[in-house]
């Protein structure tokens, strides 16, 4: 018990955490509640008063000072970032040129941190996943950062799957023991049903949540190993980081980068990957059905996010609309209704995959 | 064709020919497009571009001048009228200080014409009913207000009914003949199915259209003989009418009358009242399931009315959104989907009738 909390208060003083918040996406699959103009992470997707970008600071708050907080996302989304995380300071708000996936946006804001914080100990994360148990995730996170503050390792979080998920990344270990730090074999691409399947029975394959804990250092040194051209680019960034001319060089620099995944750029290639299993209720939110099944459920199994909604004959429904919206819906069973901006969508949720399809622009 | 050219041309001079268009409803039949702020009649309910009060309008011009269009409606929509209907004189669009049924909505209206237009000949009509085929819709008013011009004689049209409509009033006559003036052997309200079927098989029903044509001596006489307490009311206003004390007069009279339907209040006590039996498409649109059936349709029997809406797999559907809504709907089949002012309804069209229910005031 002493040691557990002399472990707590060094880890909660920990000058060294900084937290990276990712929050590029432009979010089509929840269209249209989620819009190029106000993806996902920016809103109320469960009702529950907070954007997933602020739910996601929350959950980090634990552990690192708002000041050590970062977020990454494109130009177009500073403002809804400034707006929704205050307390977040504004020159710690990350603006792409441009969106070059996810390895060039992981490397500038990793030698940004480090060329004012070299000993920073850094959280990668998705601004738009969902994790209920937050005291769980609080010392997975813990853990990790403590394996990652003196190693050249990068910890991902691995989530004990509890079904056949075919919409999520795999990491596969050899023996998956919850909570401690084990070697990662290799990361799988969503798999089909039948893969999916045998992955659950196998017992050594992880959901991959999306995120990295590693030091500054160890990210420069494995981009420099691994990703040698985006390292190139970051490093005839770097003597302007921190000076009124580094808007001009990010601009004209960062979209030399490879236009690439981390997974891709560092992850699949380097050995030094490891991962912490974790039984953790997650969902990215990628899909109506998995918002539904984390939104609270009335005795029909309807899911509701808005002002006045009144259901009659309704089930297995969610409805999502503006807080302003009155509503009356009756007689369906298993659709999504949602609306935001001026668009409205009514759909079979077993038909949300071609959601993208009948949305397009003509 | 001599004389029929010779007749039409008198009856399209006939300066003696008024049309008041009764526009008070409320309509919560079609909510959430019709609602006491924009009722029924004021909504372009079918997708034409005109709402209904102005296609009843373009309906009456071939026999009557704008100058002779008279509106009766509440205060509190004389805006939408003066805005929709700028070809009818201010001072013709009258305001109920309350409302009181259509009895005394008619006399108040034919008292004030006839104090300038001793001569006046006037038809009667909703402002929210729909006719299709207007040639043979002119035929039978012209037929009308020749018969009414010179006689004491309340002119009624008696639509020849397709099928077994409990929705609707009924006329009864002896001997229905298309075109050719009749005696009304009474009024029937609106029947229970079985009676409806009766009606149909037994020919000598009418659907009521609402619509009467007689003079204004006509109208006088009939209140004074069969509603002489609204007569009385009306006589108390003479004076006032066309003064400036006009609006003060009616706001004290007005409520004095009985609230009571032009029906009860004479049609069905008169022994003067006259059917023009008549194959017309015609609709009260009261109803989702009415203004499906008078829209236009795909050949998945979905009618559209709004702006970009995509129907994927939809059938028997009817869709009416603002035009500036963009939707994507999926998956339905007998549904009904309206919206508008901040109010949305998804309903099968089978339960359409507890719209009302649904969408009341908490």
């Amino acid at each position: 018990m002493c040691r557990g909390t002399a472990h707590l208060y060094f880890m909660l003083m920990d000058n060294s955490t900084h937290v990276v918040i990712i929050a590029g996406g432009i979010g089509s699959r929840l269209w249209p509640a989620s819009t190029p103009e106000t993806p996902k992470q920016f809103i109320d997707v469960l009702g529950v008063g907070k954007s997933l970008i602020q739910l996601t600071v929350d959950r980090f708050r634990p552990l690192c000072d708002p000041s050590r907080f970062w977020v990454v996302t494109s130009s177009g989304y500073t403002d809804l970032v400034r707006e929704q995380l205050p307390e977040i300071p504004e020159e710690n708000i990350l603006a792409e040129p441009e969106a070059r996936n996810t390895a060039p946006c992981i490397a500038y804001s990793c030698w940004k941190i480090a060329s004012s914080h070299p000993d920073a100990n850094i959280v990668f994360t998705p601004a738009d996943a969902l994790v209920l148990n937050r005291d769980v995730f609080t010392g997975v996170i813990k853990s990790a950062l403590e394996f990652s503050a003196s190693r050249e390792a990068v910890v991902t979080v691995g989530v004990m799957p509890t079904r056949p998920e075919t919409g999520y990344g795999y990491i596969q270990v050899s023996g998956a023991g919850t909570g401690k730090v084990t070697k990662v074999i290799s990361f799988r691409e969503k798999p089909d049903l039948a893969t999916a399947k045998a992955y659950l029975a196998d017992g050594n394959y992880l959901w991959n949540a999306g995120i990295f804990v590693w030091n500054a250092r160890t990210v420069v040194s494995q981009f420099r190993k691994y990703s040698p051209g985006i390292a190139a680019v970051m490093d005839r960034l770097a003597p302007h980081l921190d000076t009124p001319g580094e808007n001009a060089a990010l601009k004209e620099l960062f979209p030399q980068c490879e236009k690439i995944s981390i997974d891709y750029a560092v992850m699949e290639k380097s050995p030094d990957i490891y991962v912490i299993p974790a039984e953790l209720e997650w969902s990215d939110l990628g899909s109506w059905s998995s918002v539904k099944s984390h939104a609270s459920q009335d005795a029909d199994g309807n899911s509701v996010v808005g002002g006045d909604i009144r259901l009659f004959n309704c089930r297995n429904s969610m409805v999502h609309l503006p807080a302003v919206r009155k509503a009356v819906i009756e007689g369906l069973d298993g659709y999504i209704v949602a609306e935001k901006g001026g668009a409205l969508l009514i759909c079979r949720l077993a038909d949300e995959q071609n959601i993208k399809e009948y949305s397009a622009d003509k």
